[in-house]
């Protein structure tokens, strides 16, 4: 062990070399004990975990000294009936924000008893679209004509970089001598970004060698990737996902203790007119949340929550109750890859039965985006009716005074 | 334990009430057994963990089952040189995305080499803004006047509910008959979500009760939490940030393999003109995710995410080099509180110096703020670097082909 | 006229040039003529027109040939009640939109009968934004702080270059070396864009002078003139104006011939989920269009339409009716300046009772303000009301073959 | 007169009605006569004009009282290199504002000595979308499936419903309950506003039809008409157009007094950092203006300005000088129909040479859609030429002083 740090600290190694020379475990302790004593700070919890290194070592993470251990909770039983999952689920969240979990649950239960949410994908697609300089806007026009026209060949390269995804289509925009070239894969049980990473960068070679535009980036931003962006809104990106459920003017009172009514005013001019107002890309009331704490329960790439913010709730009067939806028009998810394999996380996906690649491909991947829909269609039940409800109660005390 | 079991699947024993008849880690094991029995799932590795519970079952979730655990790699050391981080610093990523840590690390490298990274933080506050429905628009034009009005009497109320915040300023806004009041707070050393709504309530039932408006949400959406909306940009959620190095055309040239020229047009193409054309609020490379990392690390709310990937990162040509920056209108971070409490969290915010309240309040915060921003920086400057030298080989591929 | 041509021919006189040599009406007929041969068009109704030329040669247009008429129509009378503007007015509309007229004069009748429109402006000032080039991110936050230590020098920098406007405030917005310094104005009956470009360009060079960092430009964009920002709906541009009105279902049902539950499903449907969905800036159905034939008539800015086009549209369902509202965040208006004197235009001021300056200063503009608030909500009433209207009828008669 | 005035005073006859029971000349008179006496403002130059009224006033305008008179100045020569628009032009420009007829004049300049502007249409569409009620989000689902599988049927009743226009396609989007389909036409020389509300009202009834689905609204604001809204700038609505122009080094020096790097400076930091910071949808100096002078002078609708300002600006730096462009992904134009045909805007078409239909069919719209992005762009040009070369010079005379 001393040896080692004292050759981190004398720079003939390097911190991130320990693997080369030591077995996962070892390199992990010492390069652990290393950071220990440079910040003069004892790390005991971060170094005591139960998930396998071997894996995570190569193709999670670099550097590591141990796990972060984030507190896991079940809401459910949760009724879906989505096209790829069409069950009852205990939705595994990984969060440390209290009340979080209770609430999902409350929403969980309202649902299961109105017999369950509604749920449909509309749209399935991962992007990746570098962007190419070209040199006017002559050139630029011919850029994209050329995209237009060699579709079969694009396809051709695009397809020979990955045996799982597959090439749905290549759309173009242009900003001056920018010319943007937005690929799109149905990448199956896989989120599927490095797979379009891999295949935006082949295509990009193809398009720049071909054309003469030079290639600039294989992420020009109108992927667009981790960033809240109108684009994905309006063609999607991952799934676009839209849930929904109707609820009895008895369940509203029994179970949330409001009304239809307050419910529907609450949706209205809190997120509506509020989000309007505040020139949001979110017309929800905490969507995040959910869509936080299932993607680092399951593996998911958290930094894909900004996507999963924008969802727009509604709440619909309808005869005798509300109809309420949720719809996120692009939420990134996959079952295999990335931190899937992780073994809390892998045992979280394994709870909800979509551990893995699905049958036929696709599947797993989808059915998880149908039951983080759903459970964000609970959260925002949940909170809404809290709110209304307190609202009620403050209107019926004032009246009482009266 | 079977009788337990045997009771929550009969329903005479609730769930979330395992706690209230057993001792903290037993109700977790005995919750956890019911759930692998429900789901048919082993969950053994969800099981063993090293934090401890007593204080999070009461904070930070309900219904737990264990843990998920997220690989933790280091980046660094970064120099800092901001006005509450002042030194070098391992940066706690927790992660599960291959090559993050590596590019991170790289970028880090190349900031401490060019002296470190000035950090100033602009503004800093949090908000929370109640929804009122006016009876008209005088009336809405009335309620406004009287928050202008009575800002002694709100501040007193606002203040009445905690005892570390400092109420700052409530700043209304009308879209018909809604009239938002967003209220704005120093949290101090706490992210200051819970803080804020508590003082929301009060100051919203306040409101209600001297002006007739009914108070129709404690968040109208007008705070904005958890939603990319414009209003947190302009005025600002959280701490605003901005982190600035200059790197001489040798640093470009050595470390990053590529050229001011390069680095600058690739900044401008992808992230300033790329974004521009996808309509989106965030105009950097990948802000999530480091934020995200680091969030989850140092046990920040990760659906925070979104407000941080709102980043603008430019580069701007100088004399011998370049000057890089990264602007973060909005990232709510806290010492106290929330999961900052966790054990395995704790750890990364000592590594860091910054566990628990700083001395005066609000220290600690932010110079958290101030690192996250500091590490963003490094994220970009490497993914930047990565994506030039590329463009920057194949020119000169093609130019030696020539 | 042939030599005069000759010379313009032979490039000897400059087109702009004629107004030097030739009194106002002989230089445009002149110019007239030679396009007319340049480009082998007859112009003879452009070159027909009533205004007076004087003034506008000198003011209001360079390179003059003639005129375009706008063919305009009245809409009312429409009952306004707000602070400045309280009575009956018949709108002048400037449009070549078949049925806009129609449309908002139906809206105007329903307005009337219902008592008419209440109106208040929640906010008003003009702003320009200079932005300065900073060394680095130390420095940014050295000038912006130093603007925030200096507000009394920069208040008398700015008000020594107009005797007519007033000094508001001065907000401070960094990204990354940019430091954007917005400056409002209350500009009383002037819409103001001169006088704050003026007074802009001086505190520019003040805030230059005094703190090293680079005037670059006069305008920052975070102004932000004529184009779609949120910073104009979260800060106010020009005047923040909201008009409502209360309609009871008979009204509802006798002039829209529709229901106020459906009126209410269309502006939902439509106005906040259609617009959410769309990622748009504006709520309401169009807006622009009463805007637009407004602003033409009355001589405003016509770019500045941009502006007006984020209005936000309400429909609340009340006891007996409904509450439908109308709110524009940014509305730049002015009754002296600008096309305000073109004869034509000041006509149309002086049958709204609003040209030239106010009294108190300010009181025309705002009153002008009013009453285009007061044109927009008829506009919406009139076409939601149709819209619900014809879904209804359809209804019917779907009800009635079953 | 006074008779007619009498029975409109006592309501006998409605203000709307006098073209039923006049000659169109007599009509405006007596209304305009009534108005100045309800206001009592004399109207002699409203009513002093010379367009005709037979077309205007059933096409046009109900209501009519005279015309409003816009200075109409011209801009030019300007070489234009388009597909459609290749030679020199005059501008026309209806504008109030002071300086912009000289400002674009001179950026023409600038334009054709550097060789003319390179234009190019990227897409060419016009929309309408209507929005259904679905029962539930299942609904949903099976309308877009419908909508998917029945394309042909929704083309041929499109088509039913106009001779000049043709169909492109449907787009569908879901937002809980409510189905948007985006119907988008080639409407050839037409703007198209009115043939697209024409075959919307009949697909949607048709649709509506067919699934059951309620059609609440022939425009479901994902048109997106008349607001600023990202949808069009991601898949266009009008036309999609780019102007470019490379000036050489000398060029910028001689005719905008400043230097490249200046001009991509100013460009960068306020074009491009400043709008990103304002969370704005337009990255352009003034193209509002631009638009909205062209879209009066020529009967355009000039509430499409809006869609107008959502231009961006580049300014690249290539050897020996810079390449400048302009993009407007939104600009709706047409040369028949609404108020190209009213005399002063039909010269004003005619000087451009693209007055009524074009051959083939949608060339003259075309055409003018490549003209007015190359007046953008002179626009452009002009104005960042100006600030760049004041910051330049200010530059200049702080060096001196050293």
């Amino acid at each position: 062990m001393d040896e080692y740090i004292g050759r981190l600290k004398d720079g003939s190694l390097k911190l991130y070399a320990l693997e080369k020379v030591l077995p996962p475990e070892e390199a992990v302790r010492v390069r652990r004990a290393f950071v220990e004593r440079e910040t003069g700070t004892a790390l005991p919890k971060v170094g005591s975990f139960s998930i396998g290194l071997d894996r995570v070592v190569k193709r999670n993470i670099e550097n590591m000294i141990g796990t972060v251990q984030v507190p896991l909770g079940v809401a459910g039983p949760l009724r879906v009936k989505g096209e790829y999952a069409d069950g009852s689920y205990y939705l595994p969240l990984a969060t440390t924000e209290g009340a979080l979990v209770a609430s999902v649950n409350r929403g969980c239960s309202l649902i299961t008893r109105a017999g369950g949410a509604d749920v449909r994908i509309m749209r399935d697609g991962m992007t990746r679209a570098p962007v190419f300089a070209a040199r006017d806007v002559v050139h630029a026009r011919e850029v994209v004509e050329w995209v237009e026209g060699h579709g079969a060949e694009i396809r051709e390269v695009a397809q020979s970089t990955t045996k799982h995804g597959e090439f749905l289509e290549a759309v173009s925009y242009v900003a001056g001598t920018n010319v943007f070239v937005r690929l799109e894969f149905d990448t199956k049980d896989a989120m599927g970004m490095n797979m379009v990473t891999i295949a935006g960068q082949k295509v990009g070679e193809f398009i720049e060698r071909e054309t003469g535009a030079r290639l600039i980036a294989n992420s020009g931003n109108m992927c667009t990737d981790k960033k809240p962006a109108a684009i994905n809104l309006v063609r999607g990106r991952g799934k676009t996902v839209v849930a929904g459920v109707r609820l009895t003017d008895e369940m509203v009172a029994d179970l949330l203790k409001t009304d239809a009514e307050t419910l529907a005013e609450v949706n209205y001019r809190k997120n509506l007119v509020g989000s309007a107002r505040a020139a949001s890309f979110g017309f929800n009331a905490h969507a995040a949340n959910v869509v936080a704490a299932m993607f680092i329960a399951c593996g998911q790439d958290p930094a894909h929550v900004v996507e999963g913010s924008t969802a727009i709730t509604t709440v619909d009067r309808v005869d005798g109750g509300v109809y309420v939806s949720v719809t996120l028009p692009s939420l990134p998810v996959g079952t295999v890859g990335g931190g899937t394999g992780v073994d809390t996380q892998h045992e979280c996906l394994a709870m909800l039965g979509v551990a893995g690649g699905g049958d036929p491909p696709g599947a797993h991947a989808k059915a998880l985006g149908e039951i983080v829909a759903a459970g964000v269609l609970a959260g925002e039940l949940s909170l809404l009716g809290a709110l209304a409800a307190q609202h009620l109660a403050r209107a019926h005390q004032e009246h009482g005074r009266g």
